[in-house]
């Protein structure tokens, strides 16, 4: 993963940042690190002035903080800081400075096998072992590593990364800067079957899956096929690891789903909604923008999912998913409160009679 | 995934599906489509006389519905009613013949390494990069798409269709008209271990898997081998993506499994049952026909699951599990109670004294 | 699968198992078998003498228990008998005999791509269509099946197995006689971005895996590397399919994890923990040696984890958890006697006005 450059000094990261420094703005930095294990030559970062001050030393040539002045006190020793309210997102932007993703120069492996209708931009890397359909076409600066099989009449845009054993099936769309990781299946047929008495036959898959720009999606996430239509992710939408899409899904933009969840068919999840791992959404569901959805949740079929957070399952409102359990946790109390209600008026009632 | 032919008449389809129509049977149709984007040439459907009195226009050609008069009153302009009782089972008639499954000739990509005692039919289609080992037979009429792995002295019927980057372990058995979609594992050792002082010694993980006709699995489903004996797959059943099934499992015939559901190792599951997604199953337990078992339900190890409808974790019957959770849900108003019988018992009391 | 050597006698195996056998020693073993279907020349297991007492036929020329005169009695016709304190272990280590992993004699395959600076020992097996990157090694005796995908500068140790359609991205670390099956993906970026008004910002996902002696992966499980740092699995530890391990997580030595079990980022998990399937963890937990957590619990972030058995959503000692079920179960009940109470309150008022 070496692929770094010949660094930066602070002076000119600062710049970048559109942010202030303080030190020795002349100070050449190679590499981002944690706190740790940062050296010299690395640039780290605390989010907040609290963290600071659990940190006593740090190696770091440059420290990215909210803080000049408490920076320098807690440590004196490093001989610059970068000056933002928002310090993590500033050592994101550094580190896809420093760091910027792993360049192939455009090749195509004398093993591909690319079919004669295919058009492929000149500037492509294909690796070892690829397979590409009829009448599929790839857009400048796209890598496709090794074991990508990529069926007919797709079309992927500029600047993509399909890492190795990618599959895509015929008539997928795929938009620019997209990263796929390994083993990522797009296309597959959705899950949609008619019985009758001899078994099950299939509901047409015969829609399309189309997927924005800026998207990307962890090792072996599969979104399924429409089965007329199209399956949506809009852009900027990340997905974590072994994430099911079912058929006819519209996900929205700058959606964040974490892993191993799983999305029946026909959900609809707007813009900037937040998803937590293994949740379970059962079918026609629909998440409005400014829904969170917890770890573990799950959404029965048909449901519209507010703006808030949420909880459980069936999912509700977190804050009465938590008083609720805080009730619930009283019952084994409440059992003997009632025995002793009725001892009591037992009681009561002899001390009547007698 | 035009693989469309000439098209049928409206006639021709009705007398295929032994169904009448009303209207011109000499339409020409050439594709499904849904209600809202259905066309001329295309022929949609609806499923009730409730669902078509929400459809206000449809340029669809030809109309499958359960009624021909509501239809004709409701959609004045459609030239054409397929009328039958069950539209949605018709139309998904209608879609398997106007739109087959993409054809491949027979073919054998020159990338493909298969060993010499392989025995593969004239008509198979096997596609680059595939890998097919010793003693391995495959039957007239099977696809096997790019990357595809296959072990030594497996066994695949006629007309299967293997996706890109399955893989099949040694010794597998796959029935015919078999589907597996990309990146299907069957045949990994299943996950049993004996434990002592030093770690973990593997049990043998030596038996085989049985897949039987009209199976269809899903992109990344994982069909544990046997330890001893063998794991099954039961004709016409259907798994969805993501699904774990373990070793020595015994899936009867026309199962459904939703997404993500896991299976411990030992599990029979009888004809016709119907399992949700994200479902969890312990191990030794019996899932009885006639039994449906919700969405990320959990079943201990070593029940049996009986007929009906079951639900949570674990599971319940689904009266029972709605029953419980109306009464949890008025825990914090049974708390009040306690409290307000509480005051009225003490006030009692002290009247009593008094 | 049959990699089936020429058998050992009884007498060879009692010696290799460090036990005795009553009975004739000179019988010659070929397979190992379960109890039903064993045959001449095989051998099973029984693990208690109580599952001794339910046995009444066996075939199998000789049986491992743990009682030598219980076993003769039960079965006066097997031959031979090797009786040892741990049956199912003993069957194990015999299996391991009888049945060592299906040997590949040294060969590259001439599809195989493998970089001019990679370092592949002389002895080791390399499928069809493989890729190996620059500056890897490869040592002796590893296995690598059709359609490996290996990045650069991976280390991969001696006597591994990988098995079809795995992928290592850049930059891995694989110790010896590790068994990494079908899809395995190690390496992928860890899910971590920051987020600003725009979108989202990728985190630096640039460090790295290590995978330690003796680990066996499962199928299609996804391991992240690290931010910066290491996300790291312990020497022994054993994963099922489809099981997810986040950046940054340090799983320990001798570690178990059911199928489908996800964990998040920066997860610690000491050794001899035991995790079951379809378990979700939050990020920045730590399970303490001694700890058994069952199947389908969720732990939340930031927990710690201490020895004992865990269960449920969130996490709860099982003891609790059981108890707070079989309270939960009495609340229908305990509505009732609520309202007999208030009845008689009111019938004990009204009383006492009269």
């Amino acid at each position: 993963m070496d692929n770094s450059g010949q660094g930066k000094t602070v002076a000119e990261l600062a710049e970048l940042l559109e942010s202030v420094f303080v030190g020795d703005g002349q100070v050449v930095i190679q590499l981002v690190a944690d706190l740790e294990s940062a050296g010299p030559g690395s640039v780290a970062f605390v989010e907040t002035v609290k963290a600071l001050e659990e940190v006593h030393t740090c190696a770091a040539s440059c420290l990215i903080s909210p803080d000049a002045e408490a920076a320098r006190q807690s440590l004196p020793d490093v001989p610059a800081f970068i000056v933002t309210a928002q310090p993590k997102l500033a050592f994101a932007k550094v580190a896809a400075i420093l760091h910027p993703p792993k360049k192939r120069e455009p090749f195509v492996h004398q093993s591909a096998v690319i079919a004669q209708t295919a058009d492929i931009d000149l500037t492509v890397f294909i690796g070892p072992h690829v397979s590409i359909g009829e009448g599929t076409r790839v857009e400048a600066g796209t890598r496709i590593e090794a074991g990508v099989v990529i069926g007919d009449n797709v079309r992927i845009g500029r600047d993509c990364v399909l890492h190795p054993g990618v599959t895509l099936y015929d008539d997928i769309t795929i938009g620019d800067r997209v990263v796929l990781h390994a083993g990522v299946v797009i296309g597959a047929d959705g899950f949609g079957y008619v019985r009758d008495d001899m078994g099950y036959h299939k509901f047409p898959q015969r829609g399309t899956v189309v997927i924005e720009d800026d998207v990307e999606l962890g090792a072996h996430t599969c979104v399924d096929r429409a089965a007329l239509g199209q399956t949506r992710i809009g852009r900027g939408t990340k997905l974590d690891n072994l994430v099911h899409v079912g058929h006819n899904c519209d996900i929205g933009e700058r959606v964040v789903i974490a892993a191993q969840t799983g999305i029946s068919g026909s959900v609809t999840i707007e813009d900037d909604v937040v998803i937590g791992g293994q949740v379970g959404f059962g079918d026609h569901i629909r998440v409005m923008s400014g829904a969170v959805i917890g770890s573990k949740a799950g959404v029965l079929p048909g449901k519209i999912v507010r703006p808030g957070v949420w909880w459980g399952i069936p999912i509700q409102p977190l804050d009465e998913y938590k008083r609720l359990n805080a009730h619930l946790a009283r019952v084994p109390e409440m059992r003997e409160e009632i025995k002793e209600l009725k001892r009591q008026l037992e009681e009561l009632k002899k001390n009547r009679i007698d």
